[in-house]
């Protein structure tokens, strides 16, 4: 028997969550068979901080930074954006979240026979509006076809290509950092959800918040670089995910103010109904930051200035003692419980 | 009305089949809209060469070579390899004819609900096996699940990542060159177009050629460089699409004498039953070379002593008067032909 119970004998759609699952899955079949030199290029940083973006040290001392994503939400188009939008910002913000400038990007869609050309037309069209804006360069793709019935619709998947001073690889979280969410969560989430749901997303007031987080980064990693020690776009799984993560890797306890976290009403209201907790909802324009205690109020100020009026100082970092790598979230009735990486089977084909 | 009549209303085989289709379709969609400014980062090539590859200089005059390519071969497994083998294969080899040591991948997986994890790992391990052997680092990627009935099985991307002394970018072919090709044509497309037409590969003699160029590339770029006008590794489309995208590009008319074109007997078998050119089936092993005249025959020994013994010199370039960009086809009868570069639909998922 090759296979632990918990992974099974199939794929599940928990698989691809990007939680606990994906995990398991991916250091059972992938890392524990890497040896170390196998696992970064030229001296950089990739697969040792298990991430979609590695870096690879340029000559003069800078940082090219690479990442990979796969793009398959469905449906394409929504409130806010459609898959080629998001799958530009999208690599564009895994660039900008590790502290570099993105200059390129490279593309490779693959389509179903039969789809409809002024869709792909619409698509291709949002990703280049989103590059013209950005001054990100398109320096390659492929494009795939494949036969009718055998692919819903179409995937993207993008490379984005940055260059930086001093990548953000590590998470640096310490005791006493305040952690600041830069704008209302799960609005991406929310609204692909009910679009599945059947639910007329404009109808309720959602919208994705889909759209690139280099205007605020990148001024913040020059202006405040060294007192960032930590930073992440909470996309699959969200800030639950998120902020679980950083907790595990540093061994710390974080504890959120679950009234300090920004939340529209229409997501909280989709969220109450269907019972599904907003914090484990996707956002795709929307900075998590652990920042140092000292220049934390400085540093809120700034990030409002650049446009994220509702950023908010939302939680803590402790020292782990008896319990290390665990969140507590604070709840509104003044009760405190363990905010739980999110796992099992949620949405799928949520980016 | 949007459209020109050829692309029609809906996406068709033939525009993922690497052909003219795909050329118009990508040069309406994305090329022409691209600012001069769009194409490349940082002074690299970039889309201005319409290639999945691309470079970026680096400080000390370098170059990193980057790659991007989707497979979605079906079946996944064959004679010769697998989904995994040939997605780690293809990248590098695309960076290894750019004339770069590959040093790094990116994959992102997409896979159904329900697929066996017996299957993905063997999938994984094959990548992970072709990695170790050329000493390339995997340093990053994602992975995506897709509800079961939404893709049929798995679709990889891959990214490959070099580094290169002077890449070999444009096709500079010159009249007077000699065309090498370096094994025999066609095995892989034929391997994977008899499984999809339920025709036994194995027992045909058939199998696919899928593997890495490094063993040839690397040694070759470094004694001959500047010997080398031109590289390409005939995937799909195989030789007459390769052969057509150079004589199209410098304006020049390649001759090829069909007679020396190395070909096992059970692809030329194979081809004649079904009435299809082995001229235009993918090569996943072999290398185009486009060599000045003056070393042709030395660079063939030299190629034949790295392990490619049925290396052989196919053709020569001349100058396009009358015609440009046309090549033709010194037939076994002794007759010349226009070799059409391939179009319409093709075998789909060949790669």
């Amino acid at each position: 028997m090759r296979w632990r119970p918990s992974l099974g004998g199939s794929v599940l759609l928990a698989h691809g969550a990007g939680g606990r699952e994906t995990g398991e899955l991916l250091q059972h079949m992938l890392l524990s068979k890497l040896a170390e030199s196998m696992k970064r290029a030229l001296g950089g940083y990739g697969t040792d901080v298990l991430d979609d973006g590695a870096t690879i040290p340029l000559p003069d001392g800078r940082h090219l930074v690479l990442s990979v994503d796969s793009y398959t939400v469905n449906p394409i188009f929504f409130p806010g954006g459609d898959i080629g939008k998001l799958a530009a910002t999208g690599s564009i913000n895994d660039i900008a979240m590790m502290g570099a400038r993105p200059v390129a990007l490279m593309d490779s869609i693959v389509v179903e026979e039969g789809f409809p050309l002024e869709d792909l037309e619409k698509i291709m069209d949002s990703m280049l509006a989103v590059l013209r804006e950005e001054g990100v360069a398109l320096i390659g793709g492929d494009l795939k076809v494949m036969p009718q019935g055998q692919l819903d619709k179409i995937v993207i998947t993008t490379v984005g290509i940055g260059v930086a001073e001093r990548p953000i690889v590590d998470v640096g979280l310490r005791p006493g950092d305040k952690i600041i969410v830069t704008g209302p969560v799960g609005e991406h989430g929310a609204t692909i959800m009910a679009l599945q749901h059947g639910i007329g997303a404009e109808a309720e007031g959602l919208q994705s918040d889909c759209r690139p987080l280099t205007g605020l980064m990148l001024p913040l990693v020059e202006r405040y670089g060294e007192h960032i020690h930590a930073a992440q776009d909470p996309t699959r799984g969200g800030l639950a995910m998120a902020l679980n993560d950083w907790a595990s890797k540093t061994g710390t306890v974080v504890v959120v103010d679950e009234k300090r976290v920004p939340l529209r009403e229409p997501v909280r209201a989709y969220s109450e109904m269907l019972g599904i907790d907003p914090l484990s909802l996707a956002c795709e324009g929307v900075a998590l930051l652990g920042v140092a205690p000292e220049s934390a109020e400085e540093v809120l100020e700034y990030v409002r200035t650049l446009g994220f009026q509702d950023a908010e100082i939302i939680g803590e970092v402790y020292k782990g003692e008896r319990h290390k790598g665990v969140v507590l979230l604070r709840t509104r009735t003044g009760g405190l419980r363990i905010l739980e990486p999110p796992s099992g089977e949620l949405v799928p084909r949520i980016c």
